[in-house]
């Protein structure tokens, strides 16, 4: 069970409204109205919680868990233990989620404003708007309605942020135009000038980066990541964009919509990423590329090209995945013949 | 033309204006007062605007230009369209640079002290400093003139920073001697102590990290980069230098002038870096390492061993570039063959 | 000698209170209330300072110096100039630690509560905190003895520190429980969501990260290193750990006792490090893996699978070291070869 220090939780919810919520379908479940009152993983639920089982990896936990009730898929229905409802879904882990958050609902603005923040008078705030010790929110900001400024972010002049996003601690946000229901996690540098100057052995002469951020809705953007802004054109992260951690997103970058880009990847200027691309984590993707809808990369790659649509690379230089796995065995077998 | 909600455009500058602050060559200028209004891109630009071509890959984009005026190579004038005003010079990428930052002049402090902000009564503040909401300026410090303490900002007990400089947002500095217009981004960290332990199997002991930070003038810390300071010696950071952002900089390490660090690069402690040293993207240079002026690593390398001035080298452990570059294609070569 | 400005010394301290200190043999040291007043590297010193000899390659440092004392192996003891005093121990470095910390002890808390930072009624704070400027502590958190709370570091809800603890400026911390004696530096981020997701082309769904950072007594935290709190199950590091700066740790992940993660690692969710595990630079180690005592891993290599104890890999994928050095050997002849 969460811990209640840190987490509040709602419900309970009935078996009922758990297949209205996630549209999962039901067995096993003679009493609608019986109700779940938290989510767990299966090796710790009892018979009042709501569990999951995706990787078949786990169905030795399933098929001795205790939890009164599990979402799954069809086809391990008749494994499940005597007595647990099932919801069966073909994507359980969507369903776990859509049902872990009625418990656990998302954080949005109370409405609070700190007299520790320091708000200039110029800003727009919407409604609900929280602020809280320490933030900081210049001239000419627009802030959407239920969105939380945390304690000791600061929001450069002239940005605009839509309604139900959260904006971390510490992070820092300049020069960027902020879709709906983002979250940029604390310490996250957005906007700031990207790495332009004209080198010479005289001395390198800095650029004036004239762009943008502009992030659509729904994007995540992971604790202490820095996203440059446009040296002329803008940089664009896309609807639905994963960011962990730690990864460098450099000035005229562009991202497309659903693209996962996973913790410490750099992404050097001017490259084009298109729909639902996956940079495992550690990759690098040099500069000026294009990198199609539906690439896949893998962890510590280093792209060297453009991608085409649909292809999963890997190795550094990256190369086709079966290609590079290729690699490795033929690299291992010379050495050892050299014995 | 730039967002005005986060720009603010000087000029208009006339033809004599630019060639006099570029110091590049006029051609196809009848009227010396003609003036243009801002820069961009060859693409989105106007007969009111300047752009530049430096990279001969947009040569279609010059030919196709609207611009009422371009910085080119002298080579290329005889392509020009008909009617646009040419700055020749071998260099046009700093040409632009100059005058783009005419236009756009980077910020200096405009002597404002926010009521928000903490300064220590015994710090001393140059002329025209500027400190902003929720910075803070401990005990004993020295801002040179014109220096701009972002928001949220930190700056330890004694630190020293010249004129002209800007700390960005959520920064902080601590055991530092930093010159003049320094460019330190939002959420670098510098002057906290080394990764210095004795290890041991009954646990690892702090050693206490003595030395300072030295920064120069005229250098740039992106944003979230780290870099420690000395164990004894101090950490120096030569004139000139460009550090992109998460770069992790370890105590004792020392750059020479001019140097280039891309993003995510690492240098591990007492390693000693000669002057316009590039190393590319996530890099890597172990400990108590020798690197030669001019020397050039590849993104993603490993550098294990000392290199000599003028080199250029690649991968992991690197090698000289033009072996590396055979050991990918020998790599791909043996899997061709097992097929 | 140390710089004033940043560091205040205690001392002197005499022949007999540095052996008592530090359980050192004393050879050549006919007063044993002689006193020394500082400590420094063997190049810089003195008559009047304490220095040591760790690494062997040092030893012409040793036969030249003027020291007045040094820490050293046994068997380097016929080899000191002379009128050195001498402390013999066999591991000079762990000894010079405890002695340097006595001349300059590490900073605890005074007490102090800054009247600009913000801390909520009703957390609870024990004897001799200090809090800095600009920091904010949250509803019912709990801060032990002498534990300083930075400039701007943002201490989240319930969380709980336990004594002689120090948070560097702009850190924030939420979601966690932190032992005693934990030095979490600037710009660190722990304990905010992992990157947990329900991907999928119609959009990805974030699932609640219902977990926390729970962390032991002894650890260091990097400066803007990130350590994202569990999903269900706890992020768990291990007594004595070291974290160097821009280090990514995992939702789920437990350390051991001990380990030493340098900078710039990631460690992907749910993978497990037994004790005294040590992982150079960059290293990235996948999800879900177990990875045994006392292992250690090359500079950049990537572990993808399981590393039983005392295993030494390199590479990416990481193999057996030695099989890995003979990888890199057998590519460069491969290219010579070709010539």
């Amino acid at each position: 069970m969460a811990d209640t220090r840190f987490f509040r939780r709602k419900g309970p919810f009935s078996v009922a409204e758990i297949a209205e919520l996630t549209g999962a379908e039901v067995l096993n479940a003679p009493d609608k109205a019986r109700v779940f009152d938290d989510v767990s993983p299966l090796q710790n639920a009892d018979d009042s919680i709501l569990s999951f089982l995706d990787n078949r990896k786990y169905i030795d936990a399933f098929v001795n868990s205790k939890a009164g009730a599990c979402f799954i898929r069809p086809e391990f229905a008749d494994r499940a233990p005597e007595g647990m409802v099932l919801f069966t879904t073909n994507d359980p882990y969507r369903a776990y989620a859509k049902a872990a958050t009625a418990f656990y609902p998302f954080e949005t603005g109370n409405g609070s404003i700190s007299d520790r923040a320091f708000i200039d008078p110029t800003a727009k705030l919407g409604k609900g708007v929280q602020v809280d010790a320490g933030a900081v929110i210049s001239a000419n900001c627009e802030i959407g309605d239920g969105t939380i400024i945390a304690s000791n972010a600061v929001i450069g002049e002239g940005v605009v942020i839509g309604a139900g996003c959260k904006v971390g601690a510490n992070a820092s946000i300049s020069h960027s135009l902020i879709g709906n229901l983002c979250l940029i996690y604390p310490g996250a540098r957005i906007g700031q000038d990207g790495f332009g100057f004209a080198m010479g052995p005289q001395g390198h002469v800095k650029v004036p980066q004239l762009g943008r951020v502009v992030i659509g809705n729904d994007v995540e953007v992971g604790a202490n990541s820095t996203i440059d802004r446009g040296a002329g054109p803008d940089t664009v992260i896309g609807n639905g964009c994963r960011i962990d951690n730690l990864v460098q997103i450099g000035h005229n970058v562009e991202l497309g919509m659903g693209c996962v880009v996973v913790s410490q990847v750099g992404i050097s200027g001017s490259t084009k990423l298109g729909n639902f691309v996956v940079l495992a984590g550690q990759v690098g993707v040099a500069g000026h590329l294009e990198i199609g809808d539906g690439v896949k990369v893998a962890a510590q790659s280093g792209v060297m090209r453009n991608i085409g649509p649909g292809e999963t690379v890997g190795g550094s230089p990256a190369v086709p995945v079966m290609e590079y796995h290729k690699q490795t065995v033929a690299l291992s077998r010379l050495v050892r013949k050299k014995k």
